[in-house]
C-alpha cells in the first residue's frame, strides 16, 4: 500500500542523552536529504540500506543549524512498516527533539498519530493485528515475565495458533460447500458431520485451553489490583514499604533509574501488583476510617487482591470484624503482623473468620514472614504454573472477550451436528467462529476498530 | 587512551517507542556479538562501520530470546566516544531497556557514570572541556535561543576564541623567553613590554566583551528566576495562566508531548522564566501572607525578576507598600492589573515608589496588556540584542568565573608592564591567566575537578 510520510518523536520524552524522530513513508529519504547536511556532502539516495550517517540539520529557510544529529537510514522493505524509514538520533533534551520534529513536518512529513507506525507495519502485512498490540504490550510490561508473555505473542505464536484453529474450520466449510454442491453422493454427508464435529470439538478444546491462561494473562499485563487495609497502626505502611523494598529488584537495582515512574507497581515472583491508593495509605492512615464511604468500599470492590492487616498484640476491635465482613467473597490474605510482641489476638477466631482464606504471620519490623507473604500472593493467582515458558497466554481483554465468544458459536455448531440440523445451517456458525478468530490476527476486522486499537498506542510507535 | 567497556540506558526513562542501550569501548563488540543473534547468523566483527543489523539478543546462560532489537554498529574512531560504539535500539519500556542493559552488563560491559561517554569523548581528544560541557546545555535548554548557544559552543565557538586568546598569550610568554635567554640584546626586551601591553589590551578587551554577554547567557541557559507576587486576589493567578497559554509554544504545540516535565519554564520572547514556588501561588494565594517570613523573603531575594501584581480597582493598601519595601533594588516590573474597572489606584504615587522601574497596566481578564508585559519581560534582560546569533555568548559559571580570574591577572600583568616591573615577575601573570583560560577548554584541568564536571551530567550521555 501507498501512505505519506509520517514523523514522531519515538523515544520517552524527558531529559536524555539520545532521543529520536522517526520518518516512515515514500518521501522519508527525500525529507531527511532536503535537510540533512554531512561533512562530506553526501547525498542519502546513494547511500546503502541500514547505514549511519554523521551529519547536521539544516534549516534551508535561515541556513541556521539544527542540530548535531546521527542518521540511519533503512529503505524498504526490511523495515519496521516496510516502508522506507528514517530515524534521526539527536540529543535529547525537550527543546532539541521538539525542534527537528518541527523541522521534518515544515519539510512535508506529517505529524504520526499514536500507534501509525505499527499500524502500517500491520497494513503492509509485516505482522498481524495480534503481533501489532504485543509491541504496545511489550512497552507496557510491568513485569520480566509480562514481557515475556509480549515476546511470544510479538513472535507470532498466538497467531499461529489460531491460524491452525481456522484452518480446522475451513476444512469443514470446505466439506460442507462440497456436500451443497453434490448432494447426491450421500458417503459426503455421512462425512461431512463427523468431521464437523471432530474439528469442532478440536477447536472448543484449544480455545478453552487459551481461555484458561487468561485469567494469568491479563494479570501479567495489567497487574493485579492490590488494596492493603486495615486499622491505624497496624502495619500497612511497613508492609507496603517493605513489599517496595524487597521487590524493586527490576528497576531500581540500575543506578539512575527512575523510581516514580514504576512506584505504584511492585512485582513479586512476577506477579506486578498495582498497589491501589496507596498514597492515601501512606498519608493518612485513615482507610479504616473511610471504609463506611462509598468510595472505599468501590476501592474494595476493584480490587483483584486484598492484604488484611491485624495486629497480633492486640485483642480483635469491631473496626477489624467490620473489615472481614467488607471482604466476603474476595481473594483475600490475611496478615497477622507484630509477632515479635505477646499475642493478644484471638487467633481461633480469626480463623473462622478467615474461612479458606490464607493467613500469614509476619514481624514486619523484624522483617519475618514476607518470604511466606509473597509465596501466598503468588501461589493464589498462579499455583506454580506462572513460571512454565510453554503456555500460549492469552492477555488481551479483545482476544479474550473473542476467545469467549468464538466458544459460544462453535459450541452452537457442534450441538447442531449432534442433532438433525441441516448442514448448511451448521455451516452459519462454524464460519462465524472462523471469522471471529479471524478478528483476533486482524483478517476479518473494521476499519473503525484498528483506528480505536492503535489510536491506544503511544505516540511514535 | 585505553579503557573498559560501559554501558548505560541513553534515552529518557519511560514508555516510548524506542529506548537505546549504549555501549562504547574496546569490548564493545565483542560483548554484543555474544548476545545478538540475526536471522542470518550474522558475525557482528565482519560488518562494516555504521551498519544497522536487525536480530534477537539472547541470554547465553538460558537461551531465552530477551528482547528484539536493531543494533547499530561504529567503529572507533569516528564515533561519538572514538571508541567502538554499540547502540541497541529496543521497545521502549521500562522492563524492556532494563533487562537489555542487565544482559550486557552481565557479558561483561561496566555501568557508565553519568556523562561519562562524553568524559570520553573529552579525553579521547574529540572535543574539549567546553564542548562536552555544551552537550549537557543542549540536552537542559529551555528555549529555542538557549539551545542554540549549546549548539554554538558545541561546535568550539567559544573553543576557538579563547584558543586565539592563549595563542597571544603564548606569544608574549615566548618573547619573555627570548629575553631571558640572550639577556644582552637590548632591543629585545624594548620589544618584549610594548607587545605584552599590546597583547594584554587586546586580550582583556576580548574576556570584557565575553563577560558583557555572561549575564544574558546564563539567564539564556539557566532561566530567568521568576517570582510573582501580590495581595489576594490582585490576579496572580491569572497572571501565571497566562504566561503559560501563551507561551506553552515551544513543547505544547505538538500533540502528545508532556507538560509536566517543563510547566515551570515559560519561553517570553526566547527568554525562559523559571516561575519560582508557582505551586504555592496556584493552590494557596499566600505569599503576601507569608511576606514577612523568612523563607519568603528568601524566594524573593534569590529571584532575577519579580512580577508585583497591583490591583487598579482598589487603593494602594498597607500590604502593598510593605511590597514595594520588600524588593526594593531588585528587578521588578510592576502590573497594574484589572484595568477594565474604574481606577481607584493612586497612580502617582506608585510612579513615585517605582522610581525606575517599569510599569505595565493590564487587563488579564480582557487579555490586555501581556504584550506589552512580555516586550517588558524580555527589553530588561537584552535590549534587543537576544535576536544577534553572531555573539559567542558565554553561559557556563565556571566560564565566567574563570574568565573573571583571567582578566584579573591579564590586568596586573598590563599594569605591572606599564611600571618597572622586570619582565620575568610580569611573565608569571601572564603564564597565570594562559592557564586560566585553558582551565575553560579543559587543557589545564585536574582529574578532581572533571570528576565533578561529568558526574553533572546525565546518565548515558
Amino acid at each position: 500500500m501507498e501512505f505519506d510520510t509520517i514523523a514522531a518523536i519515538s523515544t520517552p520524552l524527558g531529559e536524555g542523552a539520545i532521543a529520536i524522530v522517526r520518518l516512515s513513508g515514500s518521501n522519508a529519504i527525500s525529507i531527511a536529504n532536503q535537510i540533512f547536511h554531512s561533512p562530506n556532502g553526501k547525498n542519502l539516495f546513494n547511500q546503502a540500506s541500514h547505514t549511519i550517517h554523521y551529519g547536521h540539520l539544516v534549516d534551508s529557510e535561515t541556513d541556521e543549524i539544527v542540530e548535531e544529529v546521527m542518521l540511519s537510514l533503512m529503505k524498504g522493505p526490511k523495515t519496521f512498516t516496510r516502508e522506507d524509514v528514517v530515524e534521526i538520533n539527536c540529543h535529547g533534551g525537550i527543546v532539541s527533539v521538539n525542534r527537528v520534529l518541527k523541522l521534518v513536518l515544515i519539510n512535508g512529513a506529517r505529524l504520526a498519530e499514536p500507534g501509525e507506525f505499527t499500524k502500517r507495519a500491520f497494513l503492509n502485512g509485516r505482522i498481524d493485528l495480534s503481533q501489532a498490540e504485543a509491541v504496545m504490550d511489550l512497552i507496557r510490561a510491568k513485569t520480566d515475565k509480562a514481557m515475556n508473555v509480549a515476546l511470544g505473542q510479538m513472535d507470532g505464536r498466538l497467531s499461529r495458533l489460531i491460524k491452525t484453529l481456522r484452518q480446522a474450520l475451513l476444512e469443514t466449510i470446505a466439506q460442507v460447500e462440497v456436500n451443497i454442491d453434490y448432494p447426491e453422493y450421500d458417503d459426503v454427508e455421512e462425512m461431512t458431520i463427523p468431521l464437523m464435529i471432530k474439528n469442532g470439538m478440536w477447536v472448543k478444546e484449544e480455545i478453552e485451553k487459551l481461555l484458561v491462561t487468561s485469567s494469568q494473562g491479563k494479570i501479567l499485563r495489567e497487574g493485579l489490583s492490590t488494596a492493603i487495609i486495615g486499622r491505624p497502626n497496624v502495619g500497612k505502611s511497613s508492609l507496603l514499604n517493605s513489599l517496595i523494598q524487597e521487590n524493586k529488584a527490576i528497576v531500581t537495582d540500575i543506578a539512575g533509574t527512575t523510581r516514580d515512574i514504576i512506584e505504584e507497581y511492585v512485582n513479586v515472583r512476577g506477579v506486578p501488583l498495582k498497589l491501589v491508593d496507596t498514597a492515601g495509605i501512606r498519608e493518612t492512615e485513615d482507610i479504616v476510617e473511610r471504609i463506611g464511604v462509598e468510595k472505599s468500599r468501590q476501592v474494595l470492590k476493584e480490587a483483584d487482591l486484598i492484604l488484611l492487616v491485624l495486629n497480633n498484640a492486640e485483642k480483635l476491635t469491631i473496626e477489624d470484624r467490620r473489615l472481614f465482613e467488607a471482604i466476603e467473597g474476595m481473594d483475600v490474605i490475611i496478615i497477622i503482623n507484630k509477632t515479635d510482641l505477646p499475642t493478644q489476638i484471638e487467633l481461633e477466631e480469626i480463623k473462622q473468620l478467615a474461612g479458606e482464606k490464607r493467613i500469614v504471620t509476619t514481624s514486619l519490623l523484624q522483617e519475618e514472614g514476607i518470604d511466606e507473604l509473597e509465596e501466598a500472593i503468588a501461589s493464589l493467582f498462579f499455583e506454580g504454573t506462572i513460571e512454565s515458558s510453554d503456555i500460549t497466554y492469552v492477555s488481551n481483554a479483545r482476544h479474550i472477550s473473542l476467545l469467549h465468544l468464538a466458544k459460544e458459536t462453535i459450541t452452537d455448531a457442534i450441538e447442531a451436528a449432534q442433532t438433525d440440523v441441516p448442514v448448511d445451517m451448521i455451516q452459519i456458525d462454524v464460519t462465524r467462529t472462523w471469522e471471529i478468530l479471524g478478528e483476533i490476527v486482524g483478517d476479518t476486522v473494521e476499519e473503525s476498530l484498528l483506528d480505536q486499537l492503535f489510536s491506544q498506542f503511544c505516540l511514535g510507535k
